[in-house]
């Protein structure tokens, strides 16, 4: 199985697809696109993903796959990280879903949107956003009163995939001291084998009126 | 296996897990919610959902489940209403994803927004709603084109899932007669074997100043 991944080295949906190939051992060639340079908005890339997003993972057996979550689930079948049993499994789908929509919304929209200056933090969008992400904090704080991973008691896709921008909410303003139900995983998480994190800062050319790009 | 549904009627998201039992012939136990009502809003309810959402599937097997397509992936997995092939069933997987991201935010979201007068057709957020909208219905139109269903060639969870809430974009404002596929591929679905439809039109304590909900 040949893998190809187009990938931006500040989106934590692609960071959260470059740690499970780590630690599943996977090779792949890493194609990078420069997001906020122009490299979505061509007609080539559309062809890959429709929506103009990033990841995409390219394999021998079918149609380009976008979503980054749909990327983990495709990876993970079959091993140890998503969970054997039906119900624990079950519940790594749920959190998935949960991921595209709460902490999208309320941490990853967040951030990106007050470091690379596109809102002011004590906008309504702002303020709106912190409150979804207040809440997505709470319920990951409170299940993991009750396990030390997600989806069972195992570590899985559910815990890469909410790591990937749990990790980085200080820099949206959040305070994880808050949450340390949370701050205990994310050090778990970072102390799982294999582990590795090359999530780079926004660069420059990302900030409002500096970037070409479907966010503008 | 004991199912128990809790479902309101008018949820397009609750309306895709009663349309897959009723296809895969699954007897449950449907407890009804009244989410503008005040339903959600209890203690009680947040112990099955700390989002206060529907729906939510409670099962012999493990936590109470939640997120409308992880219940569909729980239900289809080993049916043939999840691709056996393993690249069409990533495509499956990131239809999902595409359904809570750009249709809810684009045609469920305004849907509901306009119905029920929480928006006004010509603001803002109606307008970037309609464009959220719109790009995915092209995109749904032009993966039409190749195929008859959405993953791989046959019906499946992802259809089930897309049909929810688009069957209904007219509601929005969309016109269907712009993406004539999308049209063909809603008939195709209503005439999959043991189809049925009992979504409900939102009812009137659903409406801005009516409602006591999480949408208030």
């Amino acid at each position: 199985m040949t893998l190809r991944l187009h990938d931006y080295v500040a989106s934590g949906n692609c960071y959260k697809v470059r740690l499970l190939l780590a630690q599943l051992g996977l090779e792949y060639e890493r194609v990078p696109v420069d997001i906020f340079g122009g490299d979505t908005l061509t007609d080539e890339y559309a062809r890959l993903n429709p929506l103009r997003q990033t990841p995409v993972l390219e394999r021998d057996d079918g149609e380009p796959l976008s979503e980054s979550n749909a990327i983990l689930m495709y990876l993970a079948e079959g091993t140890d990280f998503l969970p054997e049993q039906r119900g624990q499994r079950a519940e790594a789908y749920s959190w998935l879903f949960f991921e595209q929509t709460e902490v999208i919304q309320g941490i990853a929209g967040l951030r990106f949107r007050l470091i690379t200056e596109r809102i002011r933090p004590d906008g309504r969008e702002a303020q709106w956003r912190k409150t979804v992400g207040e809440s997505a904090l709470k319920v990951l704080n409170d299940r993991l009163e009750r396990s030390d991973y997600l989806a069972g008691s195992s570590y899985s896709v559910a815990d890469i995939s909410l790591f990937a921008y749990t990790h980085v909410a200080h820099e949206a303003g959040f305070d994880l001291a808050d949450h340390p139900n949370v701050q205990a995983w994310i050090a778990r998480v970072e102390g799982t084998q294999d582990f590795m994190n090359n999530l780079e800062p926004y660069p420059p050319n990302s900030y409002a009126g500096q970037s070409r790009s479907i966010y503008d």
